[in-house]
């Protein structure tokens, strides 16, 4: 939940979005090639000096699993053509520009040296530059939305865009509170990490809605297409984009309640960086929170007192001599549950990429 | 052209602002006043954390200047009623709140104490919560137009977002580099100046562009409409739309030119700030480069080597025993009156309203 929020996750579902782009065949694989070109474009597009600061950060970026969820999301990749495969692509794009945008700006914050093995924009050309650098990546993602033609993406994506710096402004105000309810932290994961994954799963469902999945959406809801199994197969009232949004919702959750249990838990060879460093941020998330209930003393611990990753990673050892490291995994494992049990009806080769993503998010603690 | 980047010009033009709107009558009033509850109530939607941040910057913000072109640029306000004042309104919030979200990152970048006698974001919050406060801006302007409902609307914003950025990054490149062409210099103060007043304009024009101006924005721009003034009433090829865009654009270029003048001749008592503070932020305007061809001891100074208030004073004044800052205010006043030329055929009123802004922007040099 630091700045490198989500970092830590990225990395090790690398093997699942590469498990899934391979099994979605040659369209999906088309498609995050026509982001990866659409990405680079917009680099040159801005001259030189975007492009020498801001190649690291996108170019060498993460494993594109929001652009993956947009795709995924859209369901029907044989109708990706043409004007419904110009807009995901677009969206896709935005989505990971946002994404790109706020990790510019993180690493701003936590004066962060490296990024994925590269140099940070901040460690190499300043403050002035990574702002500026953030804040341009972030007015392109709605210039990319604004040159396709849809309002409600626009839409979608101006609230992502909110909840995530709503959610930065919380995680601030929160600092350092160890007393911090367990609603509010939830409240945080949501508008940090879920609102995005949210709308990547929106943009991707409203580029097809009226295509490929026209059949399930325009079905109404609540009196046809039940399967014996209940609340599995019902699509909410708004209808399946609502259903595959909720989904995201769900599966960003898991992702930042796992991403927050490997902080603690490590192991740093693993996870890339240091246990604790949430801690040493002053960032209280689910694992102390579940942990101060078992031992008082956690609840007293005063986090501007650590100074070092040694002082970090004792508090990490009496967090995990609680047993709330196991509580926190089950919480979330039954989040990414939820969201498996909340997918909509859908075709079949959709459901399974969709599952096998949920899986991913989960994979590495197997 | 620092990170004060308009404030002391905003400041200067305070009385212009307030003539032009009450010369608008009621209805103009009435939109500026919707702006500003407008302003408030976004505050207000997003909680307390942002009600205590964004409040001295939205709030007790500047003399809504561009707000002011959206509705000066729409023209016939008889006809902003109902779903025409809503789309006003909101461009006017957007323009508005993306011109507060870069102020905030540029305190961020100056670590500045103060704007308009209030303390900054940063200054009261710390660089994390003010860097988010101007994200979360930054998000609220888009997604304010987008639950308008015109995409042209969010191209527009987002065109002028993207300037802002890069203008930013063109300043940082070029900073330190007193030998830096014209040419890139003019070119950084339409990115980061020129752009948003243009995409008020834009904006507003765009807003009851079927409305009261119809009639001039129907007519075939080549063929008819010329007065035997020429050049003076023709609407470029793009239209009433185009040609209003275009004088915000040089409008805003005037501002930013004798804002950079303002700098360096001061005086302290009446820009609110010490003379000379582009000049120790590294940042080379028009002053210098004029005066650099007049005294090549000029184009040699090293800026890094300036420390004080006083080694900057003395740069000034070198500066202006060259002449050089009637050159710069001459060139500024010659884009003032272009503004003016170039203005199209519009109803009276709106072109003395527009005028009225054009001279307010040298006012402060009678």
């Amino acid at each position: 939940m630091s700045g490198s929020e989500g970092d830590t996750s990225e990395a090790a579902s690398a093997a699942a979005v590469d498990a899934v782009v391979r099994s979605g065949g040659p369209q999906l694989t088309a498609l995050m090639e026509r982001v990866e070109a659409r990405l680079a474009q917009l680099v040159v597009d801005h001259g030189e000096i975007l492009a020498r600061h801001a190649t690291a950060t996108i170019a060498a970026g993460g494993k594109r699993l929001r652009p993956l969820l947009v795709f995924l999301a859209a369901g029907d990749l044989d109708a990706s053509t043409g004007a419904t495969g110009d807009r995901l692509v677009r969206a896709a794009a935005a989505v990971e520009l946002i994404h790109s945008a706020s990790l510019v700006h993180d690493d701003v914050l936590d004066g962060a040296a490296l990024r994925r093995g590269a140099p940070t924009v901040v460690a190499a050309a300043g403050r002035a530059v990574a702002t500026a650098t953030g804040d341009l990546l972030f007015a392109r993602a709605f210039a990319e939305l604004a040159g396709g033609g849809e309002l409600e993406d626009v839409r979608a994506l101006s609230a992502a865009a909110s909840a995530l710096a709503a959610g930065e402004l919380l995680q601030r105000a929160d600092a350092w509170d160890t007393g911090v309810p367990l609603e509010r932290y939830l409240r945080r994961c949501e508008l940090k990490t879920s609102s995005l994954f949210e709308a990547a799963c929106r943009l991707g469902a409203l580029g097809t809605a009226s295509v490929s999945l026209s059949g399930a959406a325009k079905r109404p809801p609540a009196t046809t297409g039940l399967s014996p199994s209940g609340a599995r197969k019902r699509p909410p009232a708004g209808g399946v984009t609502d259903a595959l949004a909720q989904f995201g919702r769900r599966i960003g959750l898991a992702f930042q309640l796992l991403d927050d249990v490997l902080d603690v838990s490590g192991p740093a060879e693993r996870t890339g960086k240091a246990r604790g460093t949430d801690l040493l941020d002053g960032t209280v998330t689910l694992p102390l929170i579940v942990a101060r209930e078992r031992d008082p003393q956690l609840a007293r611990i005063d986090l501007r007192a650590l100074r070092t990753a040694a002082d970090a990673e004792a508090v990490c050892d009496r967090i995990a001599a609680t047993g709330a490291l196991a509580d926190a995994k089950r919480q979330a494992l039954d989040v990414v549950a939820q969201a498996r049990e909340q997918l909509p009806r859908l075709p079949d080769r959709q459901r399974r990429a969709l599952e096998l993503v949920a899986e991913g998010v989960v994979e590495r603690y197997a």
